[in-house]
């Protein structure tokens, strides 16, 4: 079995869409990551920290699915990170009400030692530091690193990302945020500065709109599944990137066709996430469905014509 | 030869985006759907109203692609309906600066003997009194009836806009249109509603994001191509309108496979349209470019996931 090394964040997250609103409930991008790449057959490991504030029977939620947390610290007297935001009518934008680092202010990733030779390494919106140090603990070069950032680091630590994404292979990024990245309002040619500066593969999302893999200079498309409707986006991201790299590792296949493959793959986890509230749909997540909706998206893109 | 009787604007159109402006230059919804439709072995003809300021040499281009222009009513001493635009920079908005009706304002459209048993009926954006006399004016009732309007229409005529979107086959129509009309957010229950007011298909267009076409339960997706630069938008809508009945009339095949791939057609022609102003890229259009391109739309899409 193919190993995958995430790292990112266990969090509290409160939200509030026009559907109703949650309590502390958990999220966080390795949350996700690690929920969405359970769907395939693979060993994994979430690198992150909590507070002991952070309730056990949320843990056990990840360890439920295999996920190895020996390289999840618990900060004794420590608290969670913890993000609150609310959504706007249209769930296309958003206001974050509290964001309160905690215990991530003063993290130091540590991979465990049987995780160091990972197949595919997934960064998780992070500080680039920590998303470097990682890198720089692994003992073999990973078949794939992917890294997902926002536009945070950019406004804050700018060099120290640049720095991280000329190490890694594939970037994913959101559309807003390649155009800040690279000064390009056009994605084709933001993607084409993104490859410059080191990955040879650049997923761009555009949410609601789907998602754009680039390489060389080949496209390929993912749309988003049209839905009745979405309940709640938080963690949609992160479950592409988990279904996405997930497959990866599964497969042990890195090549153009089959990371194709896998954005189809990331699209479609992404969708049952926004269905509910937080991790609610991954968890109650069926093999049966999952097969059933790839099916949807074949339907949705696939025509007939004889070209010439 | 299928036939394709088209109704719509033959108009001036002077544009400014971030890259340049314009003179007034020949528009209108008729002149961009007969163009995009030309690339398709067909007969056509375009029903519309002109001043006789219009120059004979604007008329010529669509005499070129032998449009039959025996509809195109010339009012002596009239004035052509006008239209003066500016984008903003990301070429996703724009301000309309003059509209004036001019012929327009009287128009009473006649639909030449030889194209009364046309195939398929194209019913441009105009007030829906004129699409619905072109319907009345129909001898045998055409295979396909398509109709594009928009948020004008909706806003001053809207009692006469569902009547006449009753005895349609399809709807094109853009994505905050489809919600204004049905008051729905999602698209997915907009289309539902929409099939309830008449039309077996509705195409959803969501312009630089792609088009979906829906029909009954199922759903189509069609991306736009992603480009490095869109340099005028006029004129998109109807080039990507009359690439999809461009083909349909060739074809003679109404089916939802076949729709599919007509939205693929009209996509593929919307996005050279795009890449200059007004009509000047579909004028200079070549078949081998128009071909290469459809590969492109494949290479986009395509996946091969093995589905269980």
């Amino acid at each position: 079995m193919g190993k995958l090394l995430i790292v990112g964040t266990v969090a509290f997250d409160e939200i509030e869409t026009p559907f109703g609103k949650t309590d502390k409930i958990l999220g966080g991008a390795a949350t996700f990551i690690g929920l969405a790449a359970a769907q395939f057959k693979i060993e994994s490991a979430i690198v992150s920290v909590v507070g002991d504030d952070m309730p056990l029977e949320y843990l056990e939620v990840l360890k439920d699915k295999d996920i190895d947390l020996s390289g999840l610290e618990i900060v004794k007297g420590g608290k969670t990170f913890y993000w609150k935001g609310k959504y706007h009518n249209d769930l296309n934008s958003r206001d974050t009400l509290v964001t309160e680092l905690n215990t991530l202010a003063d993290f130091s990733p540590k991979v465990p030692e049987n995780f160091k030779d990972a197949d595919v390494v997934m960064l998780g919106n992070l500080h680039p530091n920590i998303q470097m140090s990682v890198i720089d603990q692994m003992t073999e070069r990973p078949k794939l690193i992917v890294l997902d950032t926002m536009n945070f680091w950019m406004n804050n630590t700018l060099e120290e990302l640049i720095d991280v994404i000329k190490r890694i292979d594939v970037l994913t990024i959101n559309d807003e945020e390649a155009r800040q990245l690279t000064g390009e309002y056009s994605l084709v040619k933001a993607a084409a500065k993104i490859h410059t500066m080191g990955p040879e593969y650049i997923v761009i999302k555009k949410g609601e709109h789907g998602a754009l893999l680039f390489h060389e200079s080949s496209i390929f498309f993912a749309p988003a599944l049209p839905l009745e409707e979405v309940f709640d986006p938080t963690g949609a991201g992160d479950t592409f990137a988990g279904g996405f790299v997930g497959y990866l590792t599964a497969t042990k296949n890195v090549s153009f066709s089959n990371l194709r493959n896998a954005v189809i793959h990331g699209s479609n986890l992404a969708s049952f996430c926004v269905e509910r509230f937080g991790t609610e749909r991954m968890l109650s997540l069926k093999k049966g469905e999952v097969d059933k909706r790839l099916h949807q998206f074949k339907e949705l893109t696939q025509f007939d014509i004889e070209l010439q």
